[in-house]
């Protein structure tokens, strides 16, 4: 199949090489041309605007940075929609606005073409491995197609809703994360000032009704004092940003997340944006020692 | 052996019943003589008060309701310490304060008795089937010595430190509940107000990097609203102000904890006390909902 691929950072590198491996032709822009490099010795032709990208190609995915980007890739200049064949499936799977993905897919709908929105989770080695969880929106039709491609990246694959319905439900995700997130590290830091073995607790407690990926797969990080990211705070703060602005917008009070997004606020404040999740744990030891902090963050 | 037992509610009589399943002699005395019946018929000796089951016995556990009750038992007129045999080991086994823990511990070791703090998780159904997690502090001769008592009721069963450290792990556990469970409830809640299916949400999102124990088991509970009690809110706003009193006590800021047991308290004044802790939902829901509330709690 002529597939258009435009984003080929550490998560989109990963998955437009499951479609090469499965034979289709890709034709790939991404804003930094060296990132693209590795698809390109493969095979994948290089394409220097989101438009040529998606010229004569059947299904065009994208998976960039931010609303503003995906903004860009579909209603720029050069962007997807200026191009876009009829018929066409568009798939964004950044994780993005619920709302955008609504009104890209009305303006996709208006040249003929059908929108998806799809973000993901699993992170790098999910991509890596195409074990992707992906969370779909849209219409069914498109779904079904597009279907085969999606099990190239993924493991577990569902049309949630129509146009948004996958946004929504990564924020769901992310909602249910970030909360999650404060308990490991409040659980911890109790721990520690108790006088316990971080690590023998996460061993009792991780396996019973207190258990989480999160405590057990972050948990002994932090017991380690590893904030090496495997999900960076800079990009988790964007998502709880989306949640945030998503839930004013229909009027949901999230007494729990909005106090969670404001301690990842802090950590990037204090130097930990390009740190992983677990690094809130840093903000809320500062937050309960008497110790000055010199050092942006790098201090257990 | 010959064991003392204190406490035949739900969990303690499960847990006992193992014990005399195991061959032991049991002592029994629990508040209201009707709930200990079932363990007398299977050859349990009933005793008037705490002391009475506590002497001449080589062991005696107990698992009653709030650290009043455990002081009552231990140091109250008819309290086993008033009767403990020199060289006994006692087992509190109710969740507790870590600071009283400590006490009991050091009045225990002046009547030449040994006191270990052994609070457990895994609710009415792992002490029926004997797979409680159990979390002990005290000394470590002691904890070997009733290890294969333990071995009886739990499957996880682990030293965590000594005097108060068995209560200071289940405190941990409770702290990254509170936190999870308003991550749950806040998820399901944008879920429903997007649109979304909650279970078909819990389903996509309850395998990755969001999956807890809590969105597995009690989010299907609150999708179909099924607010019955696995675990009641009576009893873990207990062990919460449990939690937040030894966090005061050595100054140690909990905020998301903080937050959530304001909502667990609400919940109480909303007259779900003896609903499930996932009945917390009713309460996000209501803050979020314009429809008055005339029914105590039952409106989903």
């Amino acid at each position: 199949m002529k597939i258009g691929w435009i984003g080929t950072g550490i998560m989109g590198a990963s998955m437009a090489g499951h479609l090469l491996d499965a034979g289709h032709e890709l034709r790939v822009f991404n804003r930094t041309h060296a990132k693209a490099r590795a698809l390109i010795d493969r095979g994948a032709t290089w394409c220097d605007t989101p438009a040529v990208a998606a010229r004569g190609a059947e299904v065009v995915f994208s998976i960039v940075g931010y609303p503003v980007d995906v903004r860009e890739v579909y209603l720029g200049d050069d962007g997807v929609l200026s191009a876009v064949e009829s018929g066409a499936v568009l798939v964004d799977m950044t994780t993005s606005e619920p709302q955008l993905a609504i009104e890209l897919a009305d303006l996709a709908a208006e040249r003929s073409a059908t929108m998806l929105d799809a973000p993901v989770s699993g992170g790098d080695t999910g991509a890596r491995n195409g074990t992707l969880a992906i969370m779909v929106g849209g219409e069914d039709r498109a779904f079904r197609r597009v279907y085969p491609l999606f099990e190239a990246m993924g493991s577990t694959i569902r049309l949630m809703g129509g146009p948004g319905a996958g946004q929504h439900t990564k924020m769901a995700n992310q909602i249910l994360i970030a909360s999650t997130m404060i308990g490991v590290v409040e659980s911890l830091l109790y721990a520690r000032r108790a006088g316990l073995s971080q690590d023998e607790v996460i061993a009792i407690i991780g396996s019973g009704a207190a258990g989480s990926w999160s405590i057990n797969n972050l948990g002994p990080r932090i017991a380690s004092g590893d904030m090496n990211p495997g999900f960076m705070i800079r990009h988790f703060v964007k998502d709880l940003g989306i949640a945030l602005k998503e839930a004013r917008r229909t009027s949901l009070a999230l007494p729990g997340l909005a106090l969670v997004e404001q301690f990842y606020q802090a950590a990037i404040a204090q130097g930990l944006a390009d740190r992983g999740t677990q690094a809130l744990y840093r903000v809320l030891d500062g937050l309960n020692t008497a110790e000055p902090r010199a050092d942006g963050g790098d201090r257990r």
